[in-house]
């Protein structure tokens, strides 16, 4: 069933995801910073709106796609933001990834105003937003999650759009937990690919043997395979990930959890970022311990 | 073709890889320093030897399986050691975890005495060794590889073992990379998932969301599933993960590489066992992040 949807941020990410939702018949308004995104959108059929509030006059579902906490935070209250045009009923989708605890607040006003919102943050990059093969963990209530199901079905791969649980925040919280799992496995790959290169073991037969056995993972494989090629066209760039572990850090401090190893994965990140690195893909993380063997 | 293979050190991960030798038509010799598993093994066709020096007199091919560094060079070098005995052109097989520089020097050690050494250690813990399933990591000669292989085989699963290089030491190196890239991979979701139970999310929920994307991984699969049920029975004692650990840490030291995640995964470890844990499987590294979430 077409349906009139909201897209506002139209960046890296959410230039092909509001893309797929056109290709799926349904009619969109879309609002973004910069101006080039939004006509080719419009030049496909899509309907261009001045606000943020504009687009939730005209939406029945409005999807947020944008780069951090402070920017959802504006777009949602701002002046001529989206709580100004809210219409009651209008399910707010936040598929930006954003601080856990100020997505409840967030959550908490769009209810006040007789709105729903959701939480659904993404995994997958740039490749995962071309291709609709997106995963996407998802926080709220689930007559909010099974009403824009199908919506998400058009960005997202089908078996990886998980409603994590109805607490407003679930998803984010969730997305921060993959980033941290992530980081670990990464800092993990990176030492031991350091220490293989220094003690002048082949690489490339590490990797190969470690994927046999528990070591195995997808970071090994897709990241590992980066490192060995010192291929750091992003992927994922490091100063977004960057964000993500600073919202982890934030997350952990708000619920007193120690998280020492993503501490030091945060050092990593910030030492690569720090160097210059922020625009090369997250996995670039190895040449921090790596040290002039950032090439091979 | 059957071989004369001696076996030194039949404990929890030698004694069923001994049985594997025999089962397949081996003629075994073997020592040990519990009485238990010699005779097990001499009721069903092995020959009990009083000595390591007595295992090499008898065998083409010499496996050792021993806990630590220290254990290979006193049954290598000590009174009555394996070089006591040792013949020309002899194949020693450390298939221990221990360290790669002590490695290099006991290599040179047996090839000073006309003998040829591989190191190869395992993974895949007590039941990859009752399956014959173990991943097998060998450093040493090609030619020496290509000598024992069939004897491998019969341990290892066969697409998994793999020659790492020539350089003695070169599958110990391998053997740490591993150790290094799962407790990354085990930190990162043991602090996500200490977040996730903090902050009162569905943990089962979270797990099955990331095992869809870039988080997904061997870790993440099995111990995430050991660490939802908090059980902890091994599997891979922590306390044999700490000796890998600081095996870890040494090689580091050697090549001054900077291993920091490690260090920390290390000291997640050292808290583990210092508490008590030194039984339990490593995955329960998990719990020391959890405080008092160690039980559901």
């Amino acid at each position: 069933m077409a349906e009139n949807v909201g897209f506002i941020g139209l960046g890296v990410m959410g230039r092909p995801m509001a893309g797929h939702l056109l290709a799926k018949g349904h009619r969109l308004v879309v609002h973004s910073r910069s101006r080039g995104p939004v006509d080719e959108l419009a030049a496909k059929g899509a309907v261009a709106a001045s606000s943020a509030a504009e687009v939730a006059r005209q939406a029945d579902v409005v999807i947020t796609m944008l780069p951090d906490t402070s920017d959802v935070e504006l777009v949602l209250t701002g002046p001529e933001g989206i709580l100004a045009g809210l219409r009651q009923g209008t399910t707010v989708v936040d598929m930006s990834s954003i601080s856990p605890s100020a997505t409840k607040q967030l959550a908490a006003l769009v209810a006040s105003r007789g709105g729903a919102m959701l939480d659904a943050p993404v995994s997958g990059g740039e490749i995962g937003a071309a291709n609709a093969t997106l995963s996407i963990m998802v926080g709220g209530t689930r007559t909010a999650f099974d009403r824009v199901l199908p919506i998400l079905q058009c960005m997202g791969h089908p078996e990886r759009i998980v409603h994590i649980g109805d607490e407003p925040g679930s998803g984010q919280l969730c997305k921060v937990c993959n980033q941290m799992a992530i980081g670990g496995a990464l800092a993990g790959v990176s030492e031991a690919f350091a220490l293989a290169r220094k003690a002048g073991v082949d690489v490339a037969a590490v990797r190969q043997a470690l994927l046999g056995g528990f070591a195995a993972s997808r970071v090994l494989e897709v990241h590992g395979e980066r490192m060995l090629k010192a291929d750091y066209k992003p992927g994922f760039r490091a100063k977004l990930y960057q964000k993500d572990l600073r919202i982890a850090n934030e997350t952990a401090a708000v619920h007193a959890v120690a998280i020492p190893a993503t501490a030091v994965v945060t050092q990593l990140v910030n030492t690569l970022v720090a160097g210059g690195g922020g625009d090369l893909d997250y996995s670039a993380m190895g040449t921090v311990v790596w040290g002039e063997g950032v090439k091979e």
